[in-house]
């Protein structure tokens, strides 16, 4: 990080692209049928965007913020959460308690020439079918999917 | 703001600038002889460093912490709040009631370069005596006080 | 405060001084005819012990403790806290939304030897019949009610 | 411990103990490239310092003061939990739910002459390096690591 005197310099993903990212993944949950909340988060963890698909399920409002928030966190995809637990008996039994970590998939960091930006969290079907919903917002957008 | 394609840049106080800023103010607090609670937040919000000194009040734990908060959250001195909502009916009646908001002095948002990139907060006296710990720790820093 | 090299010493109310306490207090409060709640906090603001009356108030099983915990932080009974702050506006409009802080009647500190050791909190009556039920618990233990 | 009348007396660690504990921490951390949060809290579980590292994850600020919260709790190590907890199921299965309890490396209780001052804890890396990290802190401190 370059940094004044007093303060470091950040990338922080931008309201437009927010808006871009909720537009392509909404377009991908209807071609596949299923109505989902998207959420878009700065690299801070704060709300940036946001969508609730007619006829997504209540829990997904709060599950969906919470996998864009896990994702910035970190800098790690929501499913690579449970293979990096999995076999550390610890973690496994201990982290999964912390509030507002998801461990399944849905989350993923968003980057930008090397940079944490922000994350973008999708819930509202099998996690499997979040996350070709999320991967489909950010492939659209030029970011890339690890 | 400088923008990237999917991103604005930010600039944010770094750690060492946070824990320069509590060491001056705890300085100032121990001059004039009141322990406190002295909190720096970054541009978002988030706790960067923190200290309470031997004997500082414990409701100041937390409201110094939200005086930061509140500083960083629109750019504004908490002290400037209360004038600010004082002959507004309903902002004086209602706003005060917005979880960590806090309307009274010891709040300051942390300019460079005309960025906000942060607040400090303090508290332990009377809001007074927190204004003058928190002035000097950001002038010694070169921050200033408008 | 004397100290160690990594340390500070503190005094904190014994679990036998709380007990005597709420004993003391509640008897006060049979003989007035008032079920209360009857709160102790260590001088970290943490529950030492509590006793719910039959036939207290609901709202003061919660009030009773933040009154204890208010004594505790700053030293000062709750009932002074309304004389501090009803001339200085800033203060008066917005330092009552701080969480757990109470500024009527019947929260009180418990100090011994000048060391802040605690604080007591009563609830059930009016704020009066709730320092008179206090004040009753302090006296017949010794502790000086300023 | 020694007693007054109505009290008992204790040990807390310093603010300027807090801030030593810190500075040698973020050196670790620092020299092994994994920027990290760090929480002190005294011997009450209140916060007493804290640093969030520049690009330190998110979740760790959260996390780094649970862990300092649990180890002040019961004066053990959170590494020390789950080998407590991992053979007797009722605690495997349920405490691991109690708020705030963290039962993976990274906090240390702080003793001082058999007391329980306080406790450290870091956050930010695998928790190895945490573990790493707070013995690095306590070790330049004086500080037993058991």
């Amino acid at each position: 990080m370059a940094s004044g005197t007093n303060s470091v310099s950040l990338a922080s993903v931008s309201g437009e692209s927010a808006q871009r990212l909720i537009a392509s993944a909404a377009r991908k949950a209807s071609e596949i049928g299923k109505p989902m909340c998207i959420a878009v988060v700065d690299h801070a963890g704060i709300l940036k965007a946001f969508l609730r698909m007619d006829g997504a399920p209540l829990l997904s409002v709060g599950i969906s913020q919470d996998k864009a928030y896990t994702a910035a966190s970190f800098g790690l995809a929501t499913d690579g959460w449970y293979d990096f637990i999995k076999d550390d008996a610890p973690l496994h039994t201990g982290i999964v308690h912390t509030p507002r970590l998801v461990v399944f998939g849905g989350g993923f960091p968003l980057f930008e020439d090397g940079q944490l930006i922000g994350g973008i969290g999708v819930s509202g079907g099998h996690y499997t079918d979040d996350m070709e919903v999320a991967k489909a917002g950010m492939t659209d957008n030029g970011f890339a999917v690890d």
